[in-house]
């Protein structure tokens, strides 16, 4: 597979634009904004953009720019379509949006991609790209992060993958909720093994008994308030990935996809359940992935 | 089981304060504000009060006033112990607070009642004032709201209880995250029975995962935006009444302590499972557990 030698990787979610300019599979550029897809309304893309990798392209006109994640979205810069599962490289690239950036430059939108099952639906903008570059072929893998991703990879392309809450949620309980509002900093780090180990239990009364239980114990004083947010993201996580092994089955490996401390959680977590795992990097998988898709196209 | 002929029901939450002059069992004089206990600092409260209930105890100081909710909670007026399951009136009324009140007055603080179990503890403040007042011997009750409560009475009394915290996360998704950002209102209503077929069905991804779905739907096109706000409605009931059935068993029948409109949802998604519903109202329930508490002194 033939890799491009020089080329703009843009990776632009909600809060944050990262790009980063690459040659032969090196990071020789970076530059960054807090201009995210959730701060930019329309009109304004352009010139953050601009900000960012213009002098890059004005310097080098011709070098391939790939845009990765909610920069795709409907509220994006370019909405791009969704490619289904299952996918790999070939069909990722082949649902590409090519597209016309300053300074006469050409780039491509890396599409979203969906799952459809029984009815239901899950999508992912981004993590598509990461997931690619992984390079696992066969076996389980997981992203953490806001909106959490367990994927199935088949012979090297993305079988099926479901999305979890996780992030999210312990950011709402722990910013806005009567659940979370007893919680004290700096947190006691034993709560999340705690959490976790309920999380990872039987639970019949469900996830929004859980939730209000932590609540219960440290009004009651069974928890101590230092507790409770590190005891919410560990109910969370384990929630998450008891959840995962329903729908995929239990791995007996599982590789993770994710930057320190989150890859230690996971890493722990797992390790606890007699699960090897292997964690790779954000940026180098992004890398990766963007190398094989503009190999594919 | 003789009852006091006149009393002053003061029920004082977190967001409002409502007191009622009772005579003979009916409603004799109301009187309320928005000053609920999350809204005031320590030593704000008896000026609060006594805008409220003043008049009635200025002009009659022997009148018995019953505090019943978050008024006995670490952060209310007059912070009271929890009672313990099994508890019936007597083992209420046996931990009530005595306490002294503007004009001379003299009243009792309700206490909250807990639930152990394996390690785990689950907690109430004004509900047990309502279950009493529900008049169910044997069977099972749901009081709905923002952090719902489902009790087995046995005998009369509350033998054990577990609690969903359904109505602060449908606020927390509509007003504060992204998995609910794409709903429009008004909402549909047909979004309810959707979700609530989904919420009731196996999951086996979880909560965590049903809600991102919720979103994946929406912004695939799968689901109108003005579905959503009700979807996640009917999703979370539908969690958290097959969490209580986990817990306590599918009933035959359930009574339901509830106003409408909320009432009607809960009539409305029992019956479709079959499920006899019996309502009754919340102003009802809590003047006769009052009385029954008040008889039992």
């Amino acid at each position: 597979m033939p890799s491009a030698p020089r080329f703009v990787a843009v990776d632009w979610g909600t809060s944050r634009l990262r790009a980063a300019l690459v040659e032969d599979g090196r990071v020789v550029g970076r530059s960054d904004s807090d201009e995210g897809i959730g701060r930019l309304r329309v009109g304004e893309h352009e010139a953050a953009f601009a900000r960012v990798c213009g002098a890059w392209l004005a310097a080098e006109p011709s070098l391939p720019v790939a845009l990765v994640g909610m920069v795709g979205s409907r509220e994006g810069w370019f909405p791009a379509p969704y490619a289904s599962c299952p996918a790999g490289a070939a069909e990722i690239a082949a649902g590409a949006l090519a597209v016309d950036l300053p300074h006469g430059a050409t780039g491509f939108v890396v599409p979203g991609l969906r799952f459809d099952e029984d009815g239901r639906v899950d999508v992912m903008r981004g993590e598509e790209t990461h997931l690619l570059g992984s390079a696992v072929v066969d076996g389980l893998v997981c992203l953490p992060g806001t909106h959490c991703k367990w994927a199935l990879m088949t012979g090297g392309r993305i079988a099926r993958f479901a999305s979890f809450m996780t992030g999210e949620m312990h950011a709402l309980l722990r910013e806005h909720s009567m659940i979370g509002r007893p919680a004290t900093e700096p947190g006691d780090p034993a709560g999340f093994a705690r959490g976790l180990a309920i999380g990872m239990a039987a639970a019949p009364g469900g996830l929004l008994n859980l939730l209000f239980e932590a609540r219960a114990a440290t009004v009651a004083g069974a928890m101590s308030p230092a507790c409770l947010g590190p005891y919410l993201s560990g109910l969370l996580t384990g929630q998450e990935i008891t959840g995962a092994f329903r729908l995929f089955g239990r791995p007996t490996t599982v590789t993770v996809v994710a930057d320190e401390p989150r890859a230690a959680l996971y890493r722990d977590a797992l390790g606890s359940e007699g699960i090897g795992v292997t964690v790779l990097g954000q940026e180098p998988t992004l890398l990766a992935g963007i190398a094989a898709i503009l190999a594919a196209r």
